[in-house]
């Protein structure tokens, strides 16, 4: 089961309600990250209490440990995790490219100022000498991270691997480029990432149904016209939904041109994804431009580094290592009525930073994903009365 | 407000209610080991729902991290952690014992079977050469672990930073000797620790009350005179209860001997605390003994790396790592009514760990605990039905 409803239009803003076989999310949403089969630090009742309405797992991870056989022996991802909402399941394609490029060009999706700064001959390779990561017509070969060992995924092994999973959104495997790869590269890797999505889609309806939706990926870096070719050509395939992947450039400024150029060339009544975006500022830029869906692991990383989101704070963040914290008997955020807001003060959640106690951990994600869900929350309420704008002046008042 | 109520003897086994100005405690009951002001990994509302009835944290280590001060000012202990239900904090005699001789020594409260592998002309100190703990006579001196600044706990000291964190249950500062210690160390040790127990219930008497109890500690090694010695010494205080500390010999059999020396010279309608106690087994035997209290770090520790209670296995543990338990659907322990065995696999959990999950650690110790609080609910209707020896033929069965 999967359709989608567009319920409200702000200019491109969209409020929707995406219907999968594990329920419904309303959109736009973030999406929690759950690589490895868990969102790091939480139980599911924690995501529960959070509002959670979606999580992303990974492919690539998965297969390699504990392996899509036994998932399926346990009866599924749903299952396994006991998470009984809707779940995605990510192709591996990013994370083979940070095996691969991203790690030899030493950057991920957003490139730094100085690229020069970079060693381009230099050459990742595994402790035999061998590249960790080699790309061809067929699919991929990696090396496992974690013991050495050889895989290769191909778009239709990938899909094995997704149905056995079970996740209700499952993406296509993609060629992610990195945004210091040159056009005739990125220009190859696109129209690689184009026949494996055809080949992906094949088998997606070659295979039983269990009730799952396939994604396609729009790739082609910071380049309009591969952005534009791609969009135009995934968009005429018939997937359930679109995601917009890989290099988004040198700066936010490029990014927001990506979306420029691929947002107007897919569907209007099919969900749109952001992969990797989780700052607030551009969850407001991305909504805007029409974004329905979006992941990253940005809050929940911060947080295990007791960087917490606060409405009033300077880029939204606090550190609560900072001294000035330590005898503060505030909540993180006044108001806020999260778990972790609702129980503990800042000068407590300090001292657990400073003693490297675990409870740190949990309870500074709880706030971070708390935060992003009620921002959510009030984003959505803001596009069905239409003041989407209101709700961004008030959030990034014009300087 | 601190009472101490018997209802039910068995033998020596005794079932009680204990008063304190925070909630009441059934016993015997286990002690959850919070020693930086928070159980490991757990939440408040985890120990809730495991039923947690009381918390010993540690003065030492809240003395040197965030400080009795910065505790103080923010409302004191219950309030700083967000439990409001009973609370202990340990002196820090065992924790410099741990720093001083138990370094040294390379032992813990009960000694390796050939302590003559151990160089006891090895001193530890500090980068700078010198000790990181002096006893004398008026109290001792210790370097911290945390930034090498130096620190003085006597008696009087110990008694002000436990009124200002503010537990209903606070223990006097003890000399806390090896197993390796001879006889004439041991005696000296002892005979301080009585005088620093005269100094700390002075103190105690002569500041203000916040509802707040003392308990004394019988010390005295595995040697029977020395322990009988403080036993009635100690005994003969009015301390609101004791406890059993220090070194407790070479083996089981020598803790149970000391028990044997020292339970029987303790008042009948106080409470008795063992100190650093918490094998399946080792609950048993110190319960069967007139033992009221035990807290010990084992159940949380072990729980980090994946060793789980179970009743039916070999030493009551599971090692979650086995491959066995890979595809293992069912739950730790069937009709075990945890959190994690509510909602979670043993193949789940396997997976948590061998993915270096931090969840992982949760579910784990939320078991542990729970196990421990249902072993301790069943002791206690036991004792209270007179079928405590039913109950340890049932967990223990001769061999």
């Amino acid at each position: 089961m999967f359709t989608f409803e567009l319920l409200k239009k702000e200019k491109e803003a969209r409020a929707g309600n995406l219907i999968t076989t594990h329920g419904s999310i309303e959109t736009p949403s973030f999406v929690a990250v759950g690589t490895q089969g868990t969102v790091k630090a939480l139980s599911i009742e924690d995501l529960r209490n959070i509002g959670t309405q979606v999580i992303i797992t990974n492919a690539f991870h998965l297969h390699l440990q504990p392996g899509e056989d036994l998932i399926e022996k346990m009866g599924g991802l749903h299952r396994f995790m006991g998470w009984q909402g809707p779940l995605m399941t990510d192709s591996g394609g990013f994370q083979i490219f940070s095996l691969g490029a991203g790690k030899e060009h030493g950057v991920g999706k957003i490139a730094p100022i100085f690229p020069e700064q970079i060693d381009l001959g230099r050459h990742l390779r595994s402790k035999k000498g061998k590249p960790l990561v080699r790309v061809d017509e067929d699919g991929v070969e990696f090396i496992s991270y974690l013991d050495g060992s050889l895989h290769r995924f191909t778009p239709e092994r990938v899909i094995e691997i997704e149905r056995k999973l079970g996740a209700d959104i499952i993406l296509a495997l993609d060629e992610c480029t990195s945004p210091l790869h040159d056009y005739p590269y990125t220009r190859d890797a696109v129209e690689r990432t184009h026949r494996w999505a055809v080949r992906a889609l094949e088998e997606f309806q070659r295979t039983s149904d269990k009730g799952q939706a396939l994604f396609g990926i729009v790739q082609g870096g910071a380049y309009q016209d591969l952005r534009q070719e791609s969009a135009t050509f995934i968009a005429g395939q018939d997937f359930d939904g679109y995601a917009i992947g890989g290099s988004l450039g040198r700066s936010k400024e490029d990014m927001y041109h990506v979306l420029g150029w691929t947002i107007p060339l897919l569907p209007q009544d099919k969900p749109r994804h952001l992969l990797g975006i989780g700052e607030v500022e551009d969850i407001f830029e991305v909504v805007k431009r029409g974004i329905d869906l979006f992941d990253c692991v940005l809050p929940t990383r911060i947080a295990r580094t007791g960087t917490l989101f606060a409405k009033k704070a300077q880029r939204f963040r606090i550190n609560i290592l900072n001294a000035q914290f330590k005898d503060d008997p505030r909540p993180i955020e006044e108001g806020c009525n999260c778990y972790t807001c609702c129980n503990y003060s800042r000068g407590y959640l300090r001292h657990l930073f400073m003693a490297k106690e675990l409870l740190a951990i949990r309870l500074a994600t709880i706030h971070n994903l708390y935060f992003l869900e009620s921002l959510m929350r009030q984003i959505r309420a803001a596009i069905k009365e239409k003041k989407f704008s209101d709700l961004t002046r008030e959030w990034l008042p014009p300087i």
